[in-house]
């Protein structure tokens, strides 16, 4: 789908890291916990609708987001979301979540405490993609 | 797993249905919005740890139960989720949303409102299974 464009505001709530699998991997510029965003290129905006083939895909790239998220953040539960009510293009949340953090045991949608990432913080978490994810992993430029 | 137990928070705040595949179905006591919750007999409390067939499954289950609460209600919006903050025993949300429900377009998790179903009504929640599922649903006795 050559002509597939992220949606307005997934682009300004998230840095764009890159891609995994046939998704492009998002970071909510909210520093309080760690929160990627998986955005499959596809018109269809229910996951059940997906394509196998790009159900698997997706799939794929969860579960490597999952335990780099793991590996990385040693989170006490991760979250896994697909919701859609405002932005209606598909996208799943993948989020790592602790006992301390600013909402727990609530979700993260609709909580409204908010601390953006430094450029510096983006880009450190772009090279730890590279370095764990390696050629699962495509930087953005 | 013969000692399978769903866990009791579960069984206090949902009706049990039947199964869907390898999960057990449950529904939330929430007749507001038609809230179902999938859950697979496993050990695991993160989706990516689950093994590549039982995943595979509960993503069967997942997409079926979609489609038939796409067919059955005709939402605006169909939520699915893993989060397991509070319940840890791996549990999996799917949603059908509204533009008019209770709580759009928030979450539904932390929303407070609640009506309760009649056992007439669950009763025909179930028999709604049987008819559209077929092979694919097994009630519960």
């Amino acid at each position: 789908m050559n002509n597939f464009e992220i949606d307005e505001r997934l682009k300004n709530d998230c840095h764009l890291l890159g891609r995994v699998a046939s998704c492009h991997l998002l970071l909510m510029n909210n520093s309080l916990v760690p929160w990627f965003i998986l955005v499959p290129e596809t018109e269809q905006t229910e996951w059940y609708r997906l394509e196998d083939e790009v159900q698997a895909s997706v799939t794929d790239a969860v579960n490597w987001l999952s335990e780099y998220i793991n590996a990385t953040y040693q989170p006490d539960k991760i979250n896994v979301a697909s919701i859609g009510n405002i932005v209606k293009q598909l996208h799943i949340h993948v989020i790592g979540r602790f006992e301390t953090d600013y909402c727990w045991p609530g979700v993260v949608w609709g909580a409204e405490a908010k601390k953006p990432y430094s450029a510096g913080q983006v880009q450190v978490i772009k090279s730890a993609l590279v370095d764990s994810l390696q050629a699962l992993f495509t930087p953005a430029e």
